[in-house]
């Protein structure tokens, strides 16, 4: 099986890029050839009818594209905004939900979130289902929500607390037998 | 693979029964085994906490739990309360959702919702997604909603309608492939 | 300006019913009249289209109608329950929208929940906010989560964290005062 | 009563600039200043919480900000993508959310979409609530989806459907009494 996986946030230091090695690292000892991406790799401008008529799509848009039909599945690891979605996850799923066929159809997903707050952007995971969900991606209906994540991390990038760690080794294994079965699956 | 399928409604006249019945059709004409269960069957007070530790779980609860349990996915038509889900059914999966193993959880489901509006109930299943989801249920990413249902059904029951009945029968054969793989696999 | 307040819980010791009891006291000193009305008092049969066509509306439902009508908003604590609303609630919310004219039009509300979880209960509000908006209600933007609510309470009542409790205080009265303003409007 | 009012959309024959001029004039009968804004005037990348540390906040946010100051009350028309709101228009809340204080608070919105589906639009705005009013905005619960929009308009830009024109016409000046009383409160 063949993942997709990236942070959706441009910062260095973003607390959801270092949760989302941990689950790298997880979904290739379970088995799977990750391509781990850098959002960064994606940039496109916000979402323009008239330039995709005129322009086509943009380069970042069309980069992510390719590297989504090239997976049977995605992890991402998205920060909250304001109870919801970051725009910017969500001005990337707008562009490539335009292409024909969609690139997400018949994808499996796997949701995660860090946050500095005790809520852990669980909330904006729930938003972000639906979006992914609309476009035909069957995702995983566990998600892993870290909070208080900026004091979650040891020193060599795992997480302190091990009931945690064990819950998100559970949650990623889980994944990774969900999406196995489905990309082996016509559906 | 087995599948329990109802209508969340308790009028005898629903809408939603008639759709279910299409879909159970073309469920079983994939192979699948369906155990067509009436709403009615499920009667059972709204939640209350305090009657769930003296009394324990009420029979109609007890007897949906069971019927999941026997299943390996479920179907549900719902029809749209107040742009949301229908109370009685969360009511349902509150109760189901207090028992130790949830009974839900590792399910796959298939939601779909009859209206006499025009936008066919879709908005409250998209809300009924959260707490399935939340229980641990496999949602198909497609679901389908039929709106202007009191005039879509022709005398024999089959849809008026080609190219619905069409994506219809597509839905719900990628259903049973998407639910017959999940229940072969361990995740 | 008259409020009518409740828990949507049926439990006796009701985390919501005490976190209910605080906003109650600070909406009476900021001026409002409220109506504390304990849910039991609205027990109501799950929805069902036929019964309501053949014998009316349950005693339950319509006592919480007429109480909505006499006040110009609601202040609820509710419970969350899988990750989304109270189906207690929601199914007291069906029965009343089928009513002409809807109760809830035009009326203002303050939506809380207690929890004993680190999240609070917020998720649930969220997807509550809308078959009330869907029914009408201008509901505050604001809303007040108590997380591990089990601990949250001295033996007076009052909330052992005094910057919650302020936060508690400022959000109270900023709702009398929207309330206020918008009952005092024809809109 | 003074409002900002724009479409969220970057098209120049947008449908949802061309339902947001009529709710422009009738809010304009209704005795509100309007400043009718056109979405390209705040032009601004996607956000990065690096750029906005290093380089402070891009022009086209500081400019949405400082019109959303000068307001009392919002009046947005948004295209509906994926089933959820525009990510164009989350990128902005986004951007804005991060100044302190946040522009949007005890601000009043009114939102409105324009969709060539027969759904209207109606499932982004339900989630495009979640951020405005997690940043402290007043929605009027209504809201205007245009369904087909594609054929709704005569040469003139009103509406050929004089039924929805009225409903138009009642739901914006609903509004505006709604806003212009919670303008005039200390909330």
């Amino acid at each position: 099986m063949k993942i997709l996986a990236f942070a959706a946030s441009l910062r260095r230091e973003s607390l959801n890029k270092k949760l989302l090695r941990l689950a790298i690292d997880i979904a290739r000892e379970a088995g799977a050839e990750v391509d781990h991406a850098d959002f960064a790799e994606f940039a496109m401008p916000i979402y323009d009818g008239d330039m995709q008529e005129n322009q086509g799509f943009p380069s970042g848009a069309l980069a992510l594209a390719e590297r989504i039909k090239a997976a049977d599945g995605i992890i991402i690891s998205s920060p909250e905004y304001n109870f919801s979605m970051a725009g910017t996850l969500k001005n990337a799923i707008d562009w490539v939900s335009r292409m024909r066929p969609i690139p997400l159809q018949r994808k499996t997903g796997l949701l995660m979130a860090a946050s500095t707050s005790m809520v852990g952007g669980i909330r904006g995971l729930w938003q972000l289902r639906v979006p992914l969900e609309g476009c035909g991606v069957a995702l995983h209906p566990d998600m892993f929500a870290l909070a208080a994540a900026q004091n979650a991390f040891a020193d060599d990038g795992s997480l302190n607390d091990q009931a945690l760690a064990g819950r998100l080794q559970a949650m990623v294994s889980s994944y990774i037998a969900f999406g196995g079965a489905l990309a082996a699956a016509r559906w």
